[in-house]
């Protein structure tokens, strides 16, 4: 006799820990080709996520953990410069320098390699957990017989599993609350294209793909009630960095009445930001712009902006849905009172 | 000696008449070839418009005025049945019904092949005359010193030559007025990428290229004053079809306090069209969204919804600007006082 699991959608690993080193899916490849990259010191995962082998807010910081871990194995000297590449890798997830923290937290506690792992394992295992639960939080929120419309990739890809808004996405669905899901492409990395639409296919979960820029008249067409996007940082008033384009979709949600709820681990939610204003926003080369998988598209000499992130006012956002609980109407008192103040 | 020209930046024209036959810039091709095809009847008229060798609305007009000439040369029996042809290649685009609307009145007043070319030439002269107007009435509008992003590709190679919100950007770049110009990508089709950008390469014009989801992000770093673009129906009431991602670039300006023109020849204006509700959008192949540059980028199964128009309200216009003159603010009762009632 089997027992139904709590949730059939989730079928994908994409940061493995294989006891002397870390094995990441390369999110660039997907999904043509599943291949699998074996880093070996902390150099190589750092590179790994700036390179965006393994990328999501939440699997980045536990790569990293990953990181210190291998590092503490092989070269316990220098555990300090490890630290440092690997915060140096991506500047906007904050989730990457909370894990990293821990981590350091750790070492000066005085833990050996073994004791790291246990700390990286339980990063990894609770941001799964953290996952199911505000999937239940966040398609608590959702009504019946919604259309939901997702950014970037917040999903098992992103994370240790289940997902951040993907994992809502996924509760949602489990519990029929979902009736349709749209996911953007997320120009220029595709994240959406490539890895969104290949995980839910994967967990037989009917989507349809939009451009980003007919997401405003997808909301005009009245089958979209929520859009559900992830975060990489969120000060302490409730504003929200995330992948470049959410913040046009916030201001397409209010417009047209459709609501707008972030999904994020309370790693993400860094009280010593006070507003977006303050959120170092990382550009990225105009060359994910000019070409696509190294096949040139753009005119030679041409010139390109490429921000990889942008910041959604407190104010466009419906619900911030974390582990710990939901901040409706998000603003700095609301924040407080879950988060605490500073840390 | 030589005369300075009224625009230096205008190097550029795709659609040539040959005497017997038609000349088109492969669009499909372009920036990395150039590679012109002939059409020697309207047939392949058709299927150049319906394959995207020719684009933009007054150059699809223009195309298929000439795509009745060959007819007349070639079997000057069934020009019914190529004008039938020619109007089922694209739904949205009002130029082209206009375009042959006119060819046909030619045709019931007795016009034989060399009288058809003779109004073919009309309409194509007459749109490069419009444009040029357009452009000093557009620019007129500006300000200095502004930025300025476009959306698509509206310029000589989506007309007659000069462009209309392209013509806009070339007028007002060479009056000093606009001091910065971006370009959106344009998904699914890339028509800012791929067109734009190598357009204004040719004519050094200093342009930076952004995805379409950062547009909102953009607007808020405070570097552009106007969004301009272009136009495929223009309803009784001010309502404009244009290319998908127009409406949700007409949101963001909104609410950034970011000015909107809309630059289109008054063929583009169908007042038996009382609003955009009222307005066919055209749904093409998902598996344009499917691929990037002809290379597969999602997982195979998966679904998408590409319509290639949205509906941008008159109510988040600040102008219309057509070769009759500009109407500020469109409702319907200005928009009669400039074009009249229903023809």
């Amino acid at each position: 006799m089997t027992t139904q699991p709590a949730y059939s959608h989730d079928s994908i690993r994409a940061v493995i820990w294989q006891g002397d080193h870390l094995r990441l899916l390369d999110q660039r490849r997907l999904p043509a080709d599943e291949i699998w990259l074996d880093c070996h010191s902390a150099d190589e995962v750092a590179a790994a996520i700036r390179d965006l082998v393994v990328r999501g807010a939440p699997a980045i910081g536990i790569a990293a953990a990953w990181g210190v871990v291998i590092a503490a194995q092989r070269d316990p000297g220098h555990l300090d410069a490890a630290l440092a590449t690997l915060r140096a890798a991506r500047p906007t997830a904050v989730n990457l320098m909370w894990a990293l923290d821990r981590m350091k937290a750790a070492i000066v506690r005085g833990a050996d390699a073994a004791a790291l792992a246990r700390e990286a394992q339980a990063i990894q295992d609770e941001d799964l957990a953290a996952n199911r639960h505000m999937g239940e939080l966040g398609a608590a929120l959702l009504g019946r017989g919604v259309g939901v419309l997702t950014h970037c990739n917040t999903g098992s890809l992103a994370t240790a599993g289940f997902g951040t808004a993907l994992g809502v996405i996924r509760a949602g669905v489990s519990a029929g609350r979902i009736a349709r899901v749209f996911a953007g492409e997320t120009r220029p990395w595709l994240q959406g294209a490539r890895l969104t639409i290949w995980e839910l296919l994967r967990d037989r979960i009917p989507a349809t793909l939009v451009a980003d820029s007919a997401a405003a008249h997808l909301m005009k067409s009245g089958d979209v009630q929520w859009v559900i996007v992830g975060a990489d940082r969120i000060a302490a008033n409730g504003d929200v960095a995330n992948k470049i384009g959410t913040y046009q979709l916030a201001i397409g949600a209010r417009h047209h009445g459709v609501r707008f709820m972030v999904v994020a681990p309370s790693s993400t939610v860094d009280m010593s930001t006070a507003s977006g204003a303050d959120i170092e926003i990382e550009l990225r080369s105009p060359d994910e712009l000019l070409a696509y998988a190294g096949q040139r598209t753009v005119a030679a000499g041409a010139q390109a902006w490429n921000p990889v992130f942008d910041v959604t006012p407190a104010s466009l956002i419906d619900a911030i849905v974390t582990e710990r609980g939901v901040v409706e109407r998000p603003d700095a008192g609301r924040m407080a009172a879950l988060f605490g103040t500073a840390r």
